[in-house]
């Protein structure tokens, strides 16, 4: 028995824009929400994709999140803007500020945007690789609901606090997305939902125990990746995220998959520091020396951030996108109740 | 036999102005390189403290490094600069661009500032907390001579590419500082003088075999701290050190510890984005989660980044620098030479 069904990324994408207007919002922040869930699904980064539509009209019905977005400019300079999301779904709030960025990035070289009261806003590499195709490099952080413990504690303070990076380059961007925890928690429900188990020394149990069972690391407690340094980095991302935007700091947040703290975008103009050319020049040359790394024991190639994803993306926009048969129940269900078609699929 | 002798902080610093301006550095740019060394000793950063003067010297005379360094802007924005090093030592040219990028985003909220051509810059939280000084968030990052291989490699690439990030507070920043290697390349060398082994898993051989000698992991290779993600992060530093600034790669610079690829440093202003009391309460109330965070096994408290180099300044301050018997025995026989005077040492 397959354990996939596949389906083309047009027809999600139209499904789950009925969805999310079935549900109240407007028609063009859904064609926004839509694009980003299947983008994450056709980059293979599912616990991104379109398995979030219920969770983000859940959040609507139980009021975390608001159907219509809004955005409040609460405080601007050259270089910098402060914005509340006035409790929007995050997406299309993000976007937003995202492109805020961009414009004040290209018009003076730096540009930080900081938006506080908002839902979540999915994949980061989203708004990376809107800034990337800028020719700008961009850096985005968010935090979450808490579930991460700082190195050497015992305590859930931190959200899984990614952070994403994309620099554009003569090809395909470079796009690091990457959480701060040794593992993304929505990981942990995609790996209990498949009956999966998670590598050990990654999680504990709530009474501190490791743990290698995703429902109890669910339940339990995060560990940060790489030690007391990204503990570090984890803590960076929720100041930038929670603190420079006076949003809810982890601990804070209510747990829910679709809430979210605080989010921080950063948008650079290399062409404020060089001409563009020989940047470029140069990514290539070091994209070059990378490729060209000769493969330590056990690796059969050298991988550029990103370079996985693209990988999935020109499969999936060919042969369809892959949803686990539980994730598809969980969907059909949902349109039944909205009264919305699902999308043809295939074996 | 006691393994160091002491020195207090005063009588390193005129030391370290001395043997510098005996080679012809400005007394200017000697005071700032002293203020610089003595710092990082009693910080506990001791491979970024006095054991550079004989290596800064060397770098001068084998012409790694001018003696007097200028800079020359070579393009400028609101919130950005490039600056060109002029190949001088690297402390006096990276404290001048970090005071250019304070000065800009003191005025428009943000400034990043790249710097090529430049030697050695030492301990990069001497810039990052100049910029918290002024209530300012800081970033700073260098690349440098070949180390690290990159995730799944065998072959150097990067440097150890170091990242510091500091949050100004209500009481002492909390900074950050650290390599994206697993291990700092020089803190091989003093494990080496010092006769201790590394720990596991963190260099290999220049053959590709795991090592514990520090002195074959400083001929081999050196791993990323944290898998693929501390790798991602460690290309990041090399793109915004070396390709941001146009400096050089790690693969082509010189390998000497005077020598530096690119240096990025970055400033945000919180009030740009909120009144800065609010900024710190949010910060107090983050550190006293933090602090406050149940220890796990085998812990005995949870520390904030910077908390063990402040404690280390304290009792540094008051009683003395210490000085391993190899360092002490290097710089007393530089001082001969140069015709300085030793600084005054106790047990």
């Amino acid at each position: 028995m397959a354990r996939y069904i596949k389906v083309a990324w047009q027809d999600l994408y139209r499904f789950t824009i009925e969805c999310f207007v079935k549900v109240g919002v407007p028609i063009s922040d859904a064609e926004l929400i839509a694009d980003h869930l299947v983008l994450a699904n056709l980059r293979g980064v599912d616990s991104h994709g379109v398995i979030r539509i219920p969770y983000y009209i859940e959040g609507i019905r139980m009021g975390y999140v608001k159907a219509k977005s809004e955005i409040k400019i609460v405080r601007e300079g050259g270089g910098t803007a402060l914005i509340d999301g006035c409790g929007g779904l995050g997406i299309p709030v993000a976007v937003r500020a995202t492109d805020i960025a961009i414009d004040k990035a290209k018009a003076i070289g730096i540009a930080a945007v900081a938006v506080k009261n908002l839902g979540h806003v999915g994949m980061l590499a989203y708004y990376t690789l809107r800034i990337a195709k800028n020719n700008l490099i961009g850096l985005a952080t968010v935090n979450g609901p808490p579930f991460v413990a700082p190195w050497g504690g015992a305590q859930k303070i931190f959200g899984t606090n990614p952070l994403s990076i994309a620099f554009p380059s003569h090809d395909k961007p470079i796009v690091i997305d990457m959480a701060t925890s040794a593992i993304a928690s929505f990981k942990l429900k995609l790996a209990a939902m498949k009956g999966e188990k998670i590598p050990e020394g990654i999680a504990l149990t709530k009474d501190g125990k490791p743990t290698t069972n995703p429902e109890e690391a669910y339940e339990g407690i995060l560990l940060p990746f790489g030690g007391y340094k990204g503990y570090a980095i984890s803590l960076v991302v929720e100041i930038l995220s929670a603190i420079v935007s006076g949003g809810a700091l982890s601990k804070y947040v209510p747990r829910h998959p679709s809430t979210q703290g605080g989010f921080f975008v950063l948008a650079i103009n290399p062409m404020a520091f060089r001409d563009y050319s020989g940047y470029l020049a140069d990514i290539k040359d070091l994209i070059h020396t990378i490729k060209t790394c000769p493969p330590a024991q056990g690796f059969t190639e050298v991988l550029i951030p990103g370079e996985p994803e693209d990988r999935n993306y020109s499969t999936r926009i060919r042969d369809g996108i892959p949803i686990d048969l539980e994730t598809w129940r969980i969907l059909t269900e949902l349109a039944k109740e909205l009264g919305v078609e699902p999308p043809p699929t295939s074996q």
